[in-house]
């Protein structure tokens, strides 16, 4: 086991945590994989910061635009007048991280990707591909993009660090990220999680007890919602504790998270 | 002249934009400099990301919680478990994004500034005021900041590089970085600029016909404010316009923007 993956293995002063049980053994239900995660968080916004090598071998970070391609390579626009545009064109290392947005509270305890590799031009059928997509999401660059000191890049990616929060961090390889698919419910999700909790709250409880293995559960409010299920926030005699229900089938549609709840609450009641 | 302060000598296909000079020539009001651009932005959140560079020379970016000291210098706290505390350790430079925080549209119209420059681990002193203030405004570090596996550390700040939207960038030097007061009025020009915009848009209108030298003036909006002054966009007989007005003194308190508000609208009217 490297350090890499050994993620709770701080050397903690005092005992970590600990919580209670299911009372009823559950299937484990799927969670979104890390090339998932991080196709998902770089499919949410187009802003995000490039690190680049300056010509003394200085690390150099700055704020970009970038629209990924259908493989998740990212395209950036830039230009030479600025630092990191120079740069590229003498090194082609880089990174880009891009962080979750419209996130209250502890940034930390939010997603972040680091995707790190090596810039080239593209030409031919990529170029007209890497153009059309970069202005169509960011039309700013309609005005720029055509000036002589502006050139289009991709980043081809060779290595994937995802952290989802405290505790919750992987790595990916650069092909299980190229043909992983951002999960199509996630610009949903943040209003869905909202409805169910101020709406659905019976429902919710219901899954806990029937489904997630605490029949004892006397409150449960759902934290996060994806493609393959819910995460519910559950007070149980024990304890509050974190769980996980998953759906019938992973969802395949932008819209497809009102029926897979539904399905859940009727089958939490059956 | 380098081609780091040509911010507008791009090398435009069709001929550049322009616009009408005032009808009355008023004296310029002062700006904020790029070091005091660059403190503000670093004052107003704790949210950055670090590129650091990893074992292979790779360029490695990194989201992280930062807490500026009084010279501006930023405090992280990082475990080695991270790829960038492990960076850190075995090369020092580094360089720090701050971006503008709260931005509607157009993120590359909002500010940002990278700070380039060498980390150290403080002592004595410097480590206690290093953790006092990052405690102070990252609670939950108070949870890792003893492990084992984190370390304080001070970027020692080198080359600062400010850009505050299109054709607004500048450098600033180390010595005026740390010298530099960030704004005090930064954190409520928000909401004055929308109870300007939303109650005394006749105010605004006096202002850029007496003070902004346009007596055609037939509208006027604040689109900004700092400790110096508003930038007004101003509808004139000759099109649109960018007006700036400086107040009659700096405002040195947090809470002076109406104060010095009310005496340009009276000085308008008078």
């Amino acid at each position: 086991m490297t350090s890499e993956t050994r993620a709770f293995d701080h050397d903690v002063p005092a005992g970590g945590p600990s919580g209670p049980p299911p009372l009823v053994l559950v299937d484990s239900a799927r969670q979104r994989s890390a090339a998932e995660e991080s196709r998902t968080l770089v499919s949410a916004t187009h802003y995000a910061s490039l690190s680049t090598l300056s010509e003394d071998g200085q690390p150099w970070g700055s704020m970009v635009m970038y629209v990924p391609l259908a493989d998740g390579s990212p395209v950036l626009c830039v230009s030479t007048l600025a630092e990191h545009g120079r740069n590229l064109e003498r090194d082609p290392r880089a990174s880009l991280v891009v962080a979750q947005t419209g996130v209250d509270g502890d940034p930390l305890a939010a997603g972040r990707v680091t995707l790190a590799g090596v810039v080239s031009r593209p030409e031919g059928d990529v170029l007209e591909a890497a153009r059309e997509a970069y202005l169509a999401a960011v039309p700013a660059a309609r005005v720029y993009a055509e000036f002589g000191d502006f050139s289009f890049w991709v980043l081809d990616v060779q290595r994937v660090r995802w952290v989802g929060g405290y505790g919750r961090m992987d790595s990916a390889d650069a092909e299980s990220y190229r043909l992983a698919e951002p999960d199509p419910v996630a610009p949903s999700a943040a209003y869905a999680v909202k409805h169910l909790n101020e709406d659905h709250a019976d429902a919710l409880l219901a899954m806990a007890r029937v489904l997630g293995g605490h029949p004892d559960a006397d409150e449960a409010r759902c934290t996060h919602a994806d493609r393959y299920g819910l995460d519910l926030d559950v007070g149980t005699s024990g304890g509050s504790r974190l769980v996980r229900i998953g759906f019938a089938e992973p969802i395949t549609a932008p819209d497809g998270l009102r029926a897979a709840t539904v399905e859940l609450a009727k089958r939490a009641r059956a």
